[in-house]
């Protein structure tokens, strides 16, 4: 969460993609923070309420166009990813679905992925809508790395693995990166 | 979706939360609109880019509050709702569970509620948050709807129950109630 008054604290773990979008709208926007490990086991979409905070308190660079109709593409990628994929494959599902948790995890992303696609051959530039790096994108890095650790193919998927390249070689998704974290462990550090 | 240029159309399925958020935004800010009866199997999240459409080109009422900090209480509910409870008791994830689906989702539901209702305590006036009809209002309520239909016991969520009585007095939540829909079957009309 972020403290109004001081420096703000975010409390994460590392391999949490919502710490993990938090965490790359931070760099972005230059805000410098303290972090907190947390060992979280629950997981969520929660945290894009503090993306849309900061949003509100930091404006720039912004991670919403201006123009109406590419916010609403914006948003509509953000929680396609954050309410459509990520709830679905979470720690906490997976272990109540028990041995077929892999296979249910790898249908879930894949059938997430191909209307993803789909909307990006429609919205896509150099990023997710256009050449602007947005909230959009903030949800694709973390989901696409989900869908590595699950193996799930992604040959069907040409626009989200260029974008997603494309993301990577940015400063700020350099340093928010799980491989990257206070509480990284040793074996898992880039 | 909605058009930019004409009469909105609106594809709606009765039952679905999503469609239902929509239409309370749409009678809240006043504007008319087609509404095409679509008989969704598959349901998310993603109609809420669409009421941040709409909050972007009508901007009154509004269903954020101005204060940063009461917005991020407003986004937090919502995506609680939308990310954190419904994706994990929808149509297509009750079909793979199979025959425990209604203790399925009535744990999901009520794992949900409980960190609902101590949100709520916080943040709560007449509605979630404060006395303004927000995004969050436009959530609860037909999450609300969902868990009465999987029976889940409301006893230990007083708040929530308070604040869904309170806006289904309001003739925005009346209008767009799923027993209200032009597609609604005979049976469930009220």
């Amino acid at each position: 969460m972020i403290s109004a008054a001081a420096k703000p604290i975010l409390y994460s773990y590392f391999r949490s993609s919502c710490s993990w979008r938090v965490r790359i709208a931070l760099a972005l926007k230059g805000i410098s923070y303290d972090l907190v490990p947390v060992n979280l086991l629950k997981d969520g979409g929660q945290q894009l309420a503090i993306i849309q905070y900061l949003e509100d308190t930091h404006p720039t660079p912004r991670l919403l166009p201006q123009d109406p109709k590419k916010r609403a593409q914006v948003r509509m990628i953000a929680n396609h990813i954050v309410s459509g994929i990520q709830p679905l494959q979470n720690l906490n599902v997976l272990k109540q679905i028990g041995e077929k948790k892999t296979e249910w995890a790898q249908n879930c992303i894949a059938s997430g992925f191909q209307a993803l696609e789909q909307i990006l051959q429609h919205t896509a530039g150099h990023y997710c809508v256009g050449d602007e790096v947005s909230m959009a994108d903030l949800c694709l890095v973390p989901q696409v790395f989900n869908a590595e650790r699950f193996k799930v193919d992604m040959g069907p998927y040409p626009t989200i693995t260029r974008i997603n390249k494309a993301l990577l070689e940015l400063e700020a998704f350099k340093v928010s990166h799980p491989s990257q974290q206070p509480d990284t462990p040793a074996e898992l550090r880039a």
